[in-house]
């Protein structure tokens, strides 16, 4: 039996149906022509949601963690001072890939559901080589003010987490200052996971480490597969691309630009507004600080005496409703709840607040 | 229009129609009940294909070159003495992986298209910590003696690359002595690229690296969603796991066990038999050496005079089959035939044949 489930949590969320029917469509080899005018365009299309005109951006092989290591595996130089925003697991998880790297790391520690303070990262270090921030925290549902960095970065490479932004709110990666960002498929793009949309423009790849230590991520040899070498006609072997995942994400990303990259903001923006204002007519109290409440992923209280694992529980088993328990230290006092990609709508909204209201009896 | 392909190169093969059922599937999360019975049953099928008892038994999620980087950057600390055989392609890579893992990597050299010397990669060095090789050499259609390296290895770590093997031809990591395993999804299994079917047992496990360089393919921290901390029910987020591919690397692992793994290694052989006495029956000569020739993935030179690319061409735009050019040096002078998965069967045997006279006017 096959079960469906509204996935309500931070992510995967339930693939847009185009993205699904693709990933059944007759497989192609990862060298055959069509399939290479597949990647192409897809290299197109995540140029326009990540707004950039880099060269140099591809959906890798692996899910967004993957990408975040290819980030830093890529730029970081032993000794190198990396200041790290941490306001959250994914900006703590930034400093061990990055201390993994050899990076000299200056985390600069935020309270959890706050955004990140510019000035404080700014002023961290004098001369860093690189700084890493979140843009949108999956961790906390907090949005930071990547644009704010890029216009302070100095000579700085900027290194940003867009994986639950992409697709879902506003980025601007050219035009904020982002030198390398990465992200995930299976959040506001709503494709499944598996890939990590990433970019990483001229100034970032001319400093890059020449041998890094990660052979499948090398965006050195890459560049031979997905990148100029391969504009040019002459695409050389790296790895088996996986290549019915990038036909999903194409099939994705075709939908989103068709409604439109504004519009599919907008539709998330609507949702998370509206979550969030049923949320609090229920007394529920949000978890992320006000101004920097994600629309897509939206962090909650759970009300004193209520037993949090057994209210997901209830929402799967009545409703196959999943929502997030929260992260780390706050994995059993907030629950995270993502509407995201296709479940960025109206009808999606009505029926976790009023699935909410039944389990928690304040219909 | 989707076009249809018949997968006749080196890989990916055309997958089990139930593998690809199971990609359009109503996705599930990553930490839901569900998925996690997919993915114990998974590593549990995963388990017998292997040939082993190992708890550490899983997909990663990336595909087989991963596989390859998690094997060497587990178990290479910096200075370790690696002896590589290299008969192939990927033999070469292991040693440009394990290289970037710091260590002092001994080459045993072969002429491609031999399987490897046994004799001399166990006298390359008196005390190595790690041997490695290629099982199935997917360069060059050669089979080598696991086993006889798992006799031989003393002290060592054995790491053997089971790429192109797994799910095709006898494969049993614990009687032979595998230490470390990896291997994909696209070929013998049957099941698209985007995994990379892994295995550790516990003296490699116990001996590895504590942080290694990559935060993604740490096995100690994939351990606490994967393995036995997993089976207590102590299951701790790592990253989001590919739970579409997942989904279907069970469905083609469950349609292999249900007709029997030593049936399809027997319907792989049949075929390869098949295909290569009819090549050579067309006076075409085979490029493996004689008794290491696999039978999943065959290789052929191409005649004096005949273009190589030309021909593949041909065969992709008249009747959608692919097959594979050689690798590295032998690019135009030798082709790849893989028969493997689904198309380990009669009725593809023929049309390989069939279609190759047809271009080569040898009808």
């Amino acid at each position: 039996m096959i079960r469906e489930r509204h996935l309500f949590g931070p992510g995967p969320s339930n693939p847009y149906p185009e993205a699904t029917r693709a990933l059944a469509q007759p497989l192609l080899g990862h060298l055959d022509p069509e399939f290479l005018r597949i990647m192409d365009e897809t290299c197109e299309m995540l140029r326009t949601v990540w707004g950039t005109d880099n060269a140099r951006t591809l959906p890798l092989s692996a899910t967004g963690s993957a990408g975040m290591e290819a980030a830093f595996v890529n730029t970081v130089h032993p000794g190198d001072v990396v200041v790290v925003a941490v306001n959250g697991l994914f900006g703590q998880r930034m400093t061990d890939v990055a201390a993994r790297c050899g990076a000299e790391v200056v985390a600069v520690e935020h309270e959890w559901g706050q955004p990140v303070d510019v000035d404080r990262v700014l002023s961290a270090h004098d001369s860093p080589a690189i700084i890493a921030a979140v843009h949108a925290e999956t961790s906390t549902g907090v949005r930071s003010d990547i644009a704010a960095l890029g216009a302070g970065k100095g000579d700085a490479l900027l290194i940003a987490d867009a994986v639950t932004s992409i697709g879902g709110i506003e980025l601007r990666a050219d035009d904020w200052g982002v030198d390398v960002g990465y992200a995930g498929t299976q959040k506001c793009l709503g494709v499944a996971p598996g890939l990590a949309p990433f970019t990483i423009g001229d100034r970032a790849f001319e400093r890059r480490v020449q041998k890094p230590r990660s052979w499948y991520l090398d965006l050195g040899m890459l560049g031979g597969y997905v990148g100029e070498a391969a504009g040019k006609g002459q695409r050389t072997y790296h790895h088996t691309a996986p290549t019915a995942m990038v036909a999903s994400l194409h099939a994705g990303l075709t939908r989103i630009l068709e409604e439109g990259l504004e519009s599919v903001w907008a539709r998330h923006q609507a949702a998370g507004d509206a979550l969030q204002a049923g949320l609090q007519e229920m007394g529920l109290e949000l978890f992320a600080a006000e101004g920097s409440r994600l629309p897509e992923l939206t962090t909650v209280k759970v009300p004193e005496g209520v037993d949090s694992a057994a209210v997901r529980r209830e929402l799967l088993e009545r409703h196959g409703i999943e929502i997030g328990a929260g992260a780390g230290a706050y994995a059993s006092s907030v629950w995270r709840i993502g509407l995201m990609g296709r479940n960025a709508r109206p009808d999606a909204v009505l029926l976790v607040l009023a699935a909410l209201k039944e389990v928690l009896g304040r219909g």
